[in-house]
């Protein structure tokens, strides 16, 4: 396993790669889903950067009702074929950011989702070759508007609010993510408790079923749907997803 | 009014400005959305030129059901707020491109309408300051695969094909669009006859609505709905939108 993140600190932002075992860090010369030379520069320890947002994609492409007992909680039938939507990238929250509620009397939820993060170019893609074009995971929280979502129809309002999707803090690459817990915590409360097992289409047939409508380009992620669970966040919440072991990803609430 | 477009030829690749009266472009030294600075490069001819895709937007927002005479002819009611989604920015062709579908066997439509080209960053504003974020309008061509938005119930899908946007050729800033005609001619018989006049929420109001969402960023486009007579689309056809005085946006179809 070998984790990515983006840092910022000694006076530079950089993407990097981050030693488990020294908990240093190494600045690569490009985004490391473009590529993973390191630069000349000597690693500095963790403790001295700030971990940012992780992933820079051209588009997220979410999935929905892909756990059946999420589905049998929001009362939807499970769809046949993936049920897909894009988010908006102005939407991405960093690890430790704050989710800002504009309506903090709708009901707001919360989503932990394994988040893929696409490493190569990817157009009609077969669920056989699809682990080749990912590079590799991180977590993410689908933060929701239902008030909005049920009223609307479409999906992509009421999940795409600036800063509603959490996402990182680093992206895992060389992990095996068919069966993984994916847990959420309301201030230090359980909430969610699923496995990545249960998911109903499996990162390799979302990318098959995807890639036959657009073509994925590298740093692009999917949102792999979330198990049961969901709840409302109210302002001064603090939410934690945990993805097997994954970093923990935290967020903080308030009103906009 | 100005034009601006993207254009390739002479060796290089570039965003310009048109001269309509002498039909010649000069480069800019940036995008127009980002800046007008023109480079020191003298002025080419627009015939000695490719025009290309005119916009390369973080984000492409979608409105539906924007015209009563469409929302009627789809059975749908008019939404109270502007409805709204997004599609994925792989899904742009220019000019000239072919429309290619994956599923032929399905109803495929074309929808003309009109799309906004934004200028400057833009969160919470309101319909009145809007028309200042603008930076201006251009055609575009809202391709829909009516079998699966109507069977998925999502539209970014349905609507997100590669190929399926095809936006352009120019970029007009200082026009008027509050009354232009929109029109789609179809192997040269006109199908869609509409005006901007009778959109339902208009450009200064849908930037109210979605900039309470998501930040627009200089770039971002947002495609406006299109009028009745929606129809479809068969391999061989040759599809043109045209709206006002803009140059004609034309895309070819055939089977993927």
């Amino acid at each position: 396993m070998r984790t990515f993140g983006h840092f910022t600190g000694h006076g530079a932002a950089f993407y990097g790669e981050l030693d488990a075992a020294t908990q240093t860090v190494r600045a690569l010369k490009q985004p490391f889903w473009l590529g993973l030379e390191h630069s000349d520069q000597a690693a500095i320890p963790l403790a001295q950067l700030k971990a940012g947002l992780p992933v820079a994609p051209s588009k997220i492409v979410a999935v929905g009702l892909n756990y059946h007992d999420h589905a049998k909680e929001r009362n939807k039938p499970v769809p046949k074929s993936p049920l897909t939507w894009l988010e908006s990238p102005a939407s991405l929250l960093p690890n430790g950011g704050t989710i800002e509620l504009p309506f903090p009397d709708h009901r707001i939820d919360y989503e932990a989702e394994l988040c893929i993060v696409i490493g190569r170019r990817a157009k009609n893609v077969t669920a056989a070759t699809a682990p080749e074009f990912i590079f590799g995971y991180t977590a993410a929280n689908d933060v929701t508007d239902r008030t909005i979502q049920d009223a609307e129809g479409q999906f992509a309002r009421a999940k795409g609010f600036d800063t509603f999707t959490p996402v990182g803090p680093f992206v895992y690459s060389g992990v095996d993510v068919s069966d993984l817990p994916v847990v959420l915590e309301l201030n230090g409360e359980t909430r969610q408790n699923g496995r990545t097992g249960e998911m109903i289409f499996k990162p390799a047939e979302l990318l098959e079923f995807i890639t036959k409508c657009t073509t994925l380009l590298p740093g692009d992620i999917i949102i792999t749907g979330t198990p049961a669970g969901v709840g409302n966040l109210k302002p001064g919440d603090k939410v934690i997803v945990k993805i097997g072991s994954f970093a923990p990803l935290e967020a903080n609430v308030k009103a906009a």
